[in-house]
């Protein structure tokens, strides 16, 4: 673990990784985008709302017949029309009148205010108690006011969510460029990896990685492809990451990325023509034998083969990297917003120069929630299994006492 | 607004709620499960690990013939093999012997320790000398000490995370029984309404609600099926109602859901044969105007028509209750770990006896985050477009101050 040439701080290697291009643009229909990045700014094609409309149930005016107005002292207005939800004005406000509208409804033209029903009464023969005052305005939703047209609606860059879809559904735009999503093959290498199908054997495990590696290449759009288990043989690793390549955009390969005796990912790689390693060996932990290379305008990543490793790269590197080729902002900054506020139940020791991730359990007292790490055998799979959330130690740091704040990732 | 016969507080419609049964139990592979709840205990087939197994790539000793052992007083025991990954031992240890192991690999019989590489070395003639004593089962992994076979590996309602298919996977389980998703049907009303296609007609505004809340249904791992906007006819309304329960499992119908001369949504229902009203009128804001009603066993929710009103209510009630009829664990029991603490901007005033949900714009300090009401008129959709997150006021409070601790329930 010590003969890594050049270990890269975590920086680096996400300076590299902001770099790489997004991958290509493709229209989607509405109901398709939801979680995808928009490739194109919406510029609205028309004002919304299109008309002034109501926003209320009453009596469409104008605010300077009711200035005045009160319980004692009421405007009358002569009611020139009761407006339906779809109906069209086809008629100006005169001096003292009004109109009849719903909420939502169009105002006609002339009218600046809408008195709310309960503070009018019906008096007969088409004349309106007025018992308040309005103000220009007051009641009335603009033409344009949530978007005038040709101003920009939603920015290149934005995640479609709920309110995307509203605003995108308001004004009318059934699809929309988007960025594509990768498609990300998965291998995992080692002699002693059989299929989860397999009846266990002595002195085999199962292929857990392929499989929880796909779990969360799907959470962030991409489809996953899984190529399936890959011995310990340099010349069948090459062979089977040039195939993964010809249909992947990016390539998970755990297993064999560090440089022991049984590690072939390394020269597998490097024995492939064009391929340029950009990354071998991170300054964090775990996830220190972490490869990170590029052939053409594909990627791939050597990944760790215990799997609370390999989990650690895929949250802190592959994760951000995947969102950030279909076109996410600041993928590797950090969102915070997302995190919890905890504090550490014990001392934790780091090693200076070294980002430590750390697993944590999540509890509750008096004071608020605490994170207990959930220290280990390395290779259990019963730390991964318990833990809730991580938790990060920086490279200029030497641990953290007990009692200090830390902000918890939720392990997806 | 104020002919509700009967407003029920929201812990009074969540009891209810809380009591409909979960839906059928259906066997998926493990790559379809993520994010599905869990339908039945997974109780271990076998052990994991299934042998005891090395930590560290070392020599296989028994801890006793190193104690005492140091750099200036070596221990010196005999090699017996060199053990590889898949190495099955077919021997048993002796008295002063060792056996090289990787890690991962099985223990010979008879050792209860590894000793590290970096703390031996090889003299030759198969002799290895120990530089530091290993206290017994010292960097080993015991036969089922991640679990145990019989044990409860993963309780039933938990949701399938990166854990669960990495634990499922190690015990070589490629499908198990987790509940349906529901089928979920969605109705506007309202005669303004045109589909989003369509070219804006004077008077008029698209359909945002069926595919705002289709993408709310989407993240929860639920199908929406959408059947388009009815017109303000009772007749009609009845008429797509029973049609759409046909093959939904839940519906939703937003607009007309309130006390008005346009909301023919409760009257519809009433009209179906066998169809109970279970709530109409909630103590919360937005969302009074909600209906909530059974036929058999398909339920129907009367939502508000403006788009976020009904917004609130899909992430208060209706999620909820998908995710509960999916066998969620505390469906109604906000997860506080996924909310963020942040400082309100403003006072917020709030009627006693109601639960006022307000939208907030997330910013930041120095002191951390805040929370900005993003208020305006209602029927606009900038004020759903610009707010990040919400806030609640439970229903004994008056309101909240400025510089007041909240939690704000990212909106997704």
């Amino acid at each position: 673990m010590d003969d890594f040439f050049n270990v890269l701080q975590i920086e680096e290697l996400t300076d590299i990784l902001q770099k790489v291009p997004c991958l290509e643009k493709e229209e989607l229909e509405l109901e398709h985008c939801r979680g995808r990045y928009l490739a194109s700014d919406v510029t609205a094609p028309e004002d919304l709302p299109a008309t002034n409309r109501s926003c209320m149930d009453g009596y469409a005016v104008k605010a300077a017949d009711t200035f005045g107005a009160s319980e004692n002292n009421p405007a009358y207005l002569e009611k020139i029309k009761d407006l339906g939800i779809c109906d069209i004005p086809d008629f100006a406000m005169t001096p003292e009148s009004c109109a009849g509208v719903v909420t939502g409804g169009v105002l006609p033209q002339g009218s600046d205010a809408v008195v709310m029903q309960e503070y009018t009464h019906e008096m007969g023969a088409g004349t309106i108690e007025i018992r308040r005052p309005v103000a220009p305005w007051e009641n009335v939703m603009f033409r344009g006011e949530d978007v005038t047209r040709g101003d920009t609606a939603i920015a290149t860059g934005q995640r479609a969510g709920f309110r995307h879809t509203a605003m995108m559904a308001a004004l009318g735009i059934k699809s929309w460029l988007f960025y594509k999503t990768p498609g990300v093959g998965i291998i995992s290498t080692g002699d002693e990896l059989m299929e989860i199908s397999s009846p266990m054997q002595a002195g085999r495990i199962r292929d857990v990685n392929s499989h929880a590696l796909a779990h969360l290449v799907r959470g962030c759009n991409a489809e996953p492809r899984l190529f399936g288990i890959i011995r310990d043989r340099e010349a069948d690793l090459k062979k089977a990451l040039e195939t993964a390549l010809e249909t992947s955009d990016v390539l998970l390969i755990s297993g064999g990325s560090s440089v022991g005796q049984r590690d072939f990912t390394l020269k597998a790689m490097q024995a492939i023509e064009g391929l340029e390693i950009l990354a071998h060996g991170l300054a964090i932990s775990p996830g220190k034998p972490t490869i990170f290379a590029r052939i053409n305008n594909k990627y791939v990543w050597g990944l760790p083969g215990q799997v609370g490793s390999a989990q650690v790269v895929m949250l802190v590197l592959v994760l951000p990297f995947l969102n950030h080729l279909q076109g996410a902002q600041h993928a590797f900054n950090e969102d915070e917003t997302g995190l919890v506020q905890a504090r550490l139940t014990r001392n934790l020791a780091s090693r200076y120069g070294r980002k430590d991730y750390v697993r944590v359990r999540l509890g509750e007292d008096e004071q608020g929630f605490t994170a207990t790490p959930v220290l280990g055998k390395s290779g259990l799979l019963k730390t991964v299994f318990q833990a809730d959330g991580l938790i990060w130690i920086p490279s200029n740091y030497e641990g953290l006492a007990r009692g200090e704040k830390v902000k918890v990732r939720i392990l997806p």
